[in-house]
């Protein structure tokens, strides 16, 4: 698990984990039979923004997210030793209520494009936007009654119903929180932390818990992988925090300094805030106290960034976090592919550029 | 059930029937309940919202909702045979609901105030407000799981889970097709009554079905007050239209002819597009095609809405969906002061002025 100069080399061109290939067949079928309905337009804008169809309802080949919850979801039940296709359903609905926060998301931050393309209210105005975005959430909820279908008990199934409820609350807590704290510079690492444990741990969490309930682990094992789920959460956001500040366009389709010209409350900028002393700290403090940052003002940033080591801290949090996870699923018996996918994928997680 | 001249004299100051105050204490509980947590700043905006509180979290005595849709909930539990409380967590379920799509749409339609208060957009800004709204939302899901709380079976409590969703898909699919409807001359009175149906009946129609559900009735009984729900549902929606139109500012707390200003898809202006002929019509769609409607033009619209009585059909229609509410509980088997109180309800959407 340690870095060599080989492994960094290869991170460049290194492909998606193979356990995304796996499942994606079986996630993308679902996914499109959640959406497929034609009576109502609201679901044509719902197919534009999975970026299965162009905005006039044609079929468009373009880049589709990596479904990072499904898979995880669907892993943890396999790995537990369940069929994966027992946890679709919740799979589906980890997805969807995924896709519904980002369309959501794109109104509040007003983001014109995602994956290049326009987002929902961009194409389509924020009312129309805002009735897409609760269209896909109820459609999740509808995916979660198809486990009724999958020989899940309706003991079991409530389970879900509820977990998936609890997660989807903290997740909006968690984007409250981060609306709250914008634009205050006595943000620490700590509330960063709790606020990125809600926000995006809570999804991704149960993405593991709710995969190893279904593919029918005992007690302790699913709170192994809920644990395993935990750290990886975090690790993804850390290191999506990373990209926005430090990733290439060409790679995230965002300029370099992108959250910071956006004030965004990610952890680079909560980092510096906490270590840079003297007059780096003033000239933070001044920047953010802006009404706007200006393209200098980013580049100084980024400098006082780099004085402070954030992006050396911020991966080595990262590799604690993928640490944590692994040491999580440890002690839960699994095959060794089962164990090589979930090494794969944690290394995935930290070095990814988009 | 004829109209007498005491009857419309009473109209001004009747009171809201008996069945609001007897369920108003049972339903407020549950509300306040579901809503009292601090933790998070974003329940002090819901309590807001609800009118408990200012907006610093002072508690504020003002006008609440009328809680039409949970009171039908109980109603019906009661009037089938079961115990109100057995249907609380749905109709507390009901009502947030109900509230999460009022401040969506507050947001949709850049609504400043409601109830003579601030809205939660104008208040605190879109990004929070439209996050406040999926918390309620949420909050509505978590209530449902209480239902097992009050001895429900948990076959029984996904069947409640699964109509909540299809009543609440079918409600955001009304409000899509009202945005979609928005400034077409084209729509004609099916159009409208179906969109209505989805946007405002769903709701209301799921408030009896619950309510009867849980009350033990059985599959006829239920079917009887669905179809009573579902006409009460327009018969709600018929009045607020007219209400939108010709209600007084005192009682509504909108200027008469606020929503010919604002181009709304209601029920008047549908029924004076198809109706109208000659320079009527022309005007109509000429003034409706202008990109604002100025004050003297909503008098023109007024005024032909009187020459092809407007006001009189939409009343005329209003009565006949209470009368097929009435009808379609005729046949269940229900206590007289049930049949009283179901009688005084539909009696009273269909003369209310606020």
């Amino acid at each position: 698990m340690t870095d060599t100069a080989a492994k960094l080399a290869d991170r460049r061109t290194r492909p998606q984990p193979g356990v995304f290939a796996r499942y994606r067949p079986l996630i993308g079928e679902a996914l499109r039979g959640e959406l497929a309905r034609d009576d109502i337009g609201v679901f044509s804008m719902l197919r534009f923004h999975m970026g299965w169809e162009d905005a006039g309802g044609r079929p468009w080949a373009g880049t589709e997210g990596k479904a990072l919850r499904p898979t995880l979801c669907l892993f943890a039940c396999e790995a537990a030793g369940g069929s994966p296709t027992r946890a679709l359903a919740a799979a589906t609905a980890l997805e969807l209520i995924h896709n519904f926060s980002l369309i959501h998301d794109d109104i509040q931050d007003r983001d014109e494009t995602r994956h290049q393309r326009a987002t929902l209210w961009a194409q389509w105005g924020i009312p129309k936007a805002l009735v897409a975005g609760n269209t896909m959430r109820v459609i999740a909820d509808r995916a979660v009654g198809r486990l009724l279908d999958e020989d899940v008990s309706v003991t079991l199934a409530l389970s879900v119903t509820r977990l998936l409820t609890e997660a989807y609350l903290a997740m909006i807590e968690g984007q409250y929180l981060d609306l709250v704290y914008e634009g205050r510079p006595d943000i620490g690492l700590p509330e960063y932390l709790d606020m990125i444990a809600r926000k995006t741990g809570a999804l991704i969490r149960c993405s593991m818990t709710l995969g190893a309930l279904l593919g029918a682990a005992d007690e302790a094992e699913v709170e192994a992988f809920r644990e395993c789920g935990r750290a990886l959460g975090c690790l993804f956001q850390i290191r999506d925090d990373m990209l926005g500040v430090w990733g290439e366009e060409r790679e995230t389709g965002k300029p370099v300094g992108a959250d910071i010209r956006r004030k965004k409350n990610s952890f680079p900028v909560v980092y510096a805030m906490s270590k840079a002393a003297g007059e780096d700290r003033r000239m933070l403090k001044h920047i953010y106290g802006k009404p706007e940052i200006a393209d200098d003002d980013v580049g100084l940033v980024l400098d006082v960034m780099d004085r402070c080591k954030t992006r050396e801290s911020a991966q080595s949090l990262a590799a604690e976090h993928r640490d944590l996870a692994l040491e999580a699923a440890a002690g839960v018996e699994m095959s060794p592919q089962a164990r090589g996918d979930l090494e794969e994928l944690a290394e995935f997680l930290l070095v990814r550029e988009h």
